[in-house]
């Protein structure tokens, strides 16, 4: 134990070092909440290379005392961005859930792996009976069917994208894209671009990606739909897959989902819905209207590190029918999933991932659901939903600051007192995203958002 | 800050919370590194489910109170597997360092996100210098080239396959596999299942892999490569990719890699080699002979969360041509990646990859480093090293025991007094596969280990 640690300290230094890390991170807590506090203390990459007041990145052979390891973690966090701050609005995932940070802290103790039952058995059973309890709210009966979790929303739509392959040419698994015919996937013009990246990479090329038509509010066009795909399969080509996003990216648009599953029936087409961010709202009975007819999908992407708050990473892939995962990436590596095991190795999970070694995002989330339970959950995203009424509200007849965003960005940068993103969309010019899942964030700091904007925007 | 805890406590008893958490974990980790404590309190599946002493592994409705969400978090660790103990030799990632725990501890603190500089400076920047002494160890000019840390290795080789591709068939990107002729994969039969998943995932088919004979030692026959390589030419084939492993998962093999350069070259073929394991040896000037060649590899994957004994999850892929990442997965989202942003965007990372979410996988790293300099990573390996010889040395003259594997390995779990994997690799029957990683090990455990193996063995 004692030469676990460079300088070969005994046990109790060794612990003590682990306690004062604990105090700079409890310090750090505190004001992260604290809105006094900056959301961020911006350098550009040039001042942090450099050496801000001797905070020295670079690595080198000889061991740094452990006292100068409590300085760099200090500097770290010094010089990085609060985004559990109350005003941090910048991404979509934001917040610091207590309960959730302590579910980490003992993940990374635990420090094991998915693969199997042998050495995760409890993550295993939680990761089981969470992704069972998530497919029941989908919608699926029983909770049936099959799912896992994977390292981010992009992940999970590359998943969806290879399990409907599998489900309908299971032949490209051993022979290629060649035993295929020319396969066309469907996707909003406002989707993530992470099914652009997925058909890129398994072999489809973007160019047979469609994009649809979304109306005035981002929502899908399903006459778009419709024609392409009626267009596609007058071309020879063969419809395969089709993206529904239940909140998308920048305008946080649902796509009809029941009217895209009348024509995924109709033509034999894998439905996935891409509920990364919009997922959280099947815990709301209020909101859950929103994603009618996600109980007909296929698959189901949802991270509950987006609108639940739950720490990143942690993202589900739900599938309705059980055995496709496996299916598609099983190849029964014998060092791993030896099959006369002495427990039932039906509980060995990793086999159906892309992955070998997974990290264990399971016990955060499972640890903040029986802290909050389900009706926990449900009221933070009834109060982002709320909030967002009021912004929209606040500023429904306010104008005029979007020609000039990124200037006004820059200087909230610079002055580090709140974070929100920014971007163009089709023909529109920069403005501002707003995110709102943080849950330390209340009326008054929409309040102090709004102002702010309009302060810089004055100042320019 | 109040409401963030499910029962509207004070700031005072959230933070006091989390401190009783500290808590549980340090008397974890004490007891992790005491041989008397045992690797793991082994059950069955069906009995973990049916609630072991109260531990209710079931989702509710209503929240639970933080006295019990406390025991829920004592429970768990209680029922898992003590992957940081001296005596668990089970997996290729073991132990538990101190330092790379605080690390993890931090990231999960800082809770941020990978893709842009705007909202990780820090480790964007740590991630750069890392990856650009990797690719200094690895023997590339100046560190020059590109890199990414993944989730895992299995990903990274998946990457290795996505810029061969992109590389020599650029136009794959946007017309899919049905733009480049029939491509061919190698790799040893001998080599990790992820070569195979990722020739299934990417749309080659793992009939299109081929599998290459090995010598008695499990290392690549180079001649069987280049019969292979003319074989597939012959055929109206384009050999792509070869795979050298260094450091195979179950023998623990390095392929030859520059004699299977000289083929690459010869041929015009991409070249990774998969140090997923074996990627630690480079830091020990004693035994990186064993990668000789390396530097001639068009990619490298390197896990350090293997044998260096980086906390889960720590991988990285490295490449020697600087352009092919971006040029291969970038799709230019406007809500993440604007290129009027005020600051230098060449840091913004995250369209390199095929995740969106990235996270952070590198502070633990480099705090590792600073902790140990590159002379400690040295030295731990050179200790695995002299460990392993040690246990090759003890066991060469026995023998006998491997028909019973499996059955020992069944009342080994029982025990819960040491943990090691089984396998069979071809027409050999079931053994014992032995990771040395684990920085706690000592020759006593080597020597525990065979011991108990001996009379598990006997009371058979």
């Amino acid at each position: 134990f004692a030469d676990l640690l460079p300088a070969k300290n005994g046990e109790e230094q060794t612990m003590q070092f682990l306690l004062e890390v604990v105090e700079i991170l409890t310090n750090y807590i505190r004001k992260t909440f604290d809105r006094s506090t900056k959301v961020l203390d911006f350098h550009h990459p040039h001042q942090l290379l450099e050496g801000m007041e001797g905070f020295n990145l670079e690595l080198s052979d000889q061991p740094e005392s452990l006292e100068q390891i409590l300085v760099d973690c200090r500097d770290t966090l010094k010089y990085g961005v609060r985004t559990g701050h109350p005003r941090f609005f910048n991404q979509l995932s934001t917040g610091l859930d207590i309960v959730g940070l302590a579910g980490e802290w003992l993940t990374s103790t635990a420090n094991t792996n998915m693969f199997t039952y042998e050495i995760a058995p409890v993550f295993v059973l939680m990761e089981q009976l969470t992704l069972k309890k998530m497919r029941e709210i989908v919608g699926w009966p029983d909770g049936e069917g099959d799912g896992i979790f994977s390292p981010g929303g992009a992940i999970s739509n590359m998943y969806s994208v290879m399990i409907a392959r599998y489900k309908f040419f299971p032949e490209v698994k051993t022979k290629g894209m060649a035993a295929a015919p020319r396969l066309i996937l469907f996707t909003s013009e406002h989707s993530h671009y992470s099914i652009k990246k997925a058909s890129a990479a398994l072999g489809f090329g973007t160019e047979n990606l469609i994009l649809l038509k979304t109306d005035e509010r981002g929502r899908v066009i399903p006459a778009d739909l419709e024609a392409k795909v009626i267009d596609a399969k007058q071309k020879g080509f063969v419809p395969l897959f089709v993206n529904a996003t239940a909140g998308t990216t920048v305008y946080g648009a649902f796509d009809p989902i029941n009217e895209i599953a009348d024509i995924c029936e109709k033509y034999n087409i894998w439905l996935h819905v891409d509920g990364a961010w919009g997922g959280g709202l099947l815990m709301s009975r209020k909101h859950r209207h929103k994603l009618s007819g996600v109980e007909r999908a296929n698959s189901v992407t949802w991270n509950p590190h987006k609108m639940m708050g739950v720490p990143l990473q942690c993202s589900a892939i739900l599938v309705r029918e059980r055995g496709l995962l496996q299916g598609c990436n099983s190849m029964c590596a014998g060092y791993l999933f030896q099959p006369d095991k002495q427990y039932d190795v039906t509980y060995d999970t990793g086999d159906k991932a892309i992955q070998c070694g997974r990290h264990v995002d399971i016990f955060k989330f499972w640890l903040m659901w029986k802290a909050k339970g389900t009706v926990g959950f449900e009221q933070h995203i009834d109060k982002c939903l709320d909030l967002s009424a009021y912004l929209y509200n606040k500023i429904k007849n306010r104008e005029g600051y979007e020609m000039v965003a990124p200037k006004i960005k820059a200087m909230m940068m610079e002055s580090g007192t709140t974070m929100v993103g920014y971007q163009p969309q089709g023909e529109k010019v920069n403005f501002f995203r707003m995110v709102i899942s943080n849950p330390a964030a209340t009326r008054s700091d929409i309040d102090f958002l709004i102002d702010e904007i309009e302060r810089l925007g004055n100042d320019l």
